[in-house]
């Protein structure tokens, strides 16, 4: 299987890409055992990626009101409302890696309504939703419930800020038919001893 | 009028700001006559502002296949679908200098199938349109209809690369209420003597 | 540009046309110093001609407890919902002229939501937005919604009267590619001195 | 049943009606037995009843491609898709008389594309549909396809105009809660002999 | 007309049935006086005859809080939104005959929240709707609602089972292009003396 | 989190169920190693779990021109597009087993035009797609389009009758917040040895 292409465009080598891009990913790949699919296909275009992992590491390596697990939440739930399998695999194990929980991801995939989470987690992914799917309706009634729940002003533009980079992010899997690395599949769903 | 919010959030001084973001803005302050909302609300995150706009100009300002008027067509259409004031009328007067052309933005941004474009600028937006309300379907016909039409590789990642910047776009302005500055209604709808 | 087709159907010329029709047309032709293409395409069928322009006279041209700008207003935002580039440019410029406001037309034929308008408008917009896109959904509550913000019952009918008009309208603009007048798009956008 | 409202706004006395609208109202009385509800609750409005009734009877009477039972197809399909009551079972009679048919009303109304038409109505009901729902996607290739199919400019006018009529009518009837009478529901279900 | 064919696939002779199958089958028809479609259409599969009918069976003949009409008004309603034209006729003509109303089935086919029901009725409706067509939104809110209007969990159960098992029905309808019985059409709407 | 609830409605003791039942539970349990919640769920009404394994059984255990893996796979993809996730998560783990590939049901789950399927499946699951989402436009040409690819008519119609009996599958779980095990999760995600 893992000899079916990466996406619809080309993909560079990593020899041929500027040094800046390259440090990146092997820096990813050290870490991680293995070279995201997303980084490669994205480095078709470098001053692209560039900004979009300068935006990604903005929203999502940060510390703040929502934590990191509570970010990748936003991330797997808005892309399987988006039905994207690239950002449904890779995210969802690095939610179940972060939550260590193995069944938070395929749940919020599906129908993050139903999903092991707190109220509290609802209210912000239901406002995730509306942002990812219907942001011309998003209206002052909604910013008061998030805070209602206890979300700052900051944590409330990050929910929507993060919701918004994946709407990028999924239209871009969509555009290049971007397939996530078969790694991404198992990772998280066995408790590492 | 012009005493209304432009943003949901908080609105940093020029004055508070990092020295590159001041000076991009001043640059944009000198060029225009005025600073478009966008630079104020967005840089009240400076790392997601300058992301913002480096991917920004790497799509928008670059040369290629697609005029910068095409660019801009694709940007007001697609807005337009998602109901994004901001960027309908931000964009629309660029698009109206771009294009010296007083009609088209409110056309595209109402029904760019009913606009004054040519079949193969039809077609493009097509394709843009589909990216930004159903990428998931996106698949190799569609690729062929681009290229069908003369559109290379580069320019089909552009089409739909736009799209999904400005699906990104789209909902910041709706997460934030952002609101387009007054001058640009008028943009570009007077031939200049 | 001014050369393009204003309708699929075929166009008569003045003075083949009925005299009623002839006069009326001339008259609006003295008063807005064009013909607005509506009134051209429509006299494809004297007969409906008369009716439509009976029933917009009626709805329109009244005095009552909506102004004759609200009365835009819904027209507009209507309109923009349905992607009717005639009635959103046409009756765009004529709530620019009405309100002396040259952004609302703009901001309500993208998302009237977030248009510059008091709450008792948004709450008559919403009613019109209900009407026009899920009538069959109409409910005593809504009717209450209006009530509650001071509408009378005649008020109410004239919303949702005009909506229905105008869902009639967008359709036979569509049916028939009307294209409007140049002239439409600039009016308005500039204060008379 | 029968002392249930037939609309939500006041329903005027004969005796108070204008003289032509009381004429035409006791005309349709003398022609069917009783007196339509559609009559009695738009007379609410007389300058709008009048030119209601002036654009349907321009529209519904006439002849032309279309038979009068076509035409009557064309409401009660749409009518169906829109879920309007009053529309359904009153021109769902309609329709049964012109056709003699007892079955074809109730088919239509509930999915025009499984009812016992043939294809040539089937193509006029599909164009009727896009313009009932879609009407900013209707384009050259949809007035191709009703030519293909023998139906001429004037029958395509029709067609859209018939739908343009009733997209208001069942809007009308869903802000005003029109009820139809008791009457049209058996009517034409049984052969006369 | 009766020589239309009631389905797409083969549909098997009486004689050649499992005796249980026909057993059935002309229970029916000595009870009804003519063999409804579905018997003959599903007979081409008589294990999944089986079952169907004995799932039909256990929701639709049963005592309870729910009456026989009320299960058929669940039918009807979700049928129509399903725009199902066997179910819609066919248990339409048995709600007429259920509830001794000739006029209830064609309001709920066409749109139930019109329709001479109590309030009561109307939130089993709106139930029965949500899991109809979107039963991955259906939350403890919408329980309570129903136990707020005095629906027992065994009614609610009921309610969204009775849906379900008619999402299968219109499904297979549409799959079969099953063909209603012209017997339906006619049946319940005439008082019998 | 094995002490979640599995149903919102009562859930028999194994030993209060009819005989016929808990035989059938305690074989499931004894192949699999667990009892699948929906056993237990739908226990609660002996007669529609009778029904709803003999419909199951008839349609998912048989031989025939689909594979039982294709059979899960209509599954998966269909209550992905509904939303379910008691049906995405045990059918995957079925769909998982019966095809030894770990990949395929989150593909199929999130996105079933982009998964690993061949060009025939692909046509399969657009025919399944369309029967659960819009039945009442199934006409000929899908199946045309069906038999095209090899199909016969027990294949399309087992196709159609699969998606149906899950159209009601995934309303039950939606109706009864039906919980997968948390066995169901890891199964077939790792190759046996």
């Amino acid at each position: 299987m893992s000899d079916k292409p990466i996406s619809r465009f080309p993909v560079p080598e990593l020899s041929d890409l500027p040094e800046d891009i390259r440090a990146r990913i092997l820096s990813v790949q050290d870490k991680s055992g293995f070279v995201p699919n997303v980084f490669l296909a994205l480095a078709h275009r470098p001053e692209e990626f560039r900004a979009f992992f300068a935006y990604h590491d903005a929203l999502m390596e940060k510390e703040g009101g929502l934590t990191k697990g509570e970010r990748e939440m936003i991330v797997v739930a808005t892309s399987g409302l988006n039905q994207c399998i690239y950002c449904v695999v890779a995210h969802g194990a690095i939610l179940r890696i972060r939550e260590k929980n193995p069944l938070l991801a395929d749940q919020l995939a599906t129908n993050y309504r139903a999903a092991d989470i707190t109220p509290r987690q609802k209210v912000m992914l239901d406002f995730a939703a509306k942002v990812s799917l219907r942001a011309y309706e998003v209206c002052d009634a909604d910013i008061e419930m998030m805070r209602h729940h206890g979300f700052s002003d900051e944590d409330i533009w990050d929910t929507g800020a993060i919701t918004a980079l994946f709407s990028l992010s999924n239209r871009m899997a969509g555009l290049t038919s971007m397939r996530p690395n078969d790694d991404f599949y198992l990772l998280g769903r066995i408790a590492k001893e």
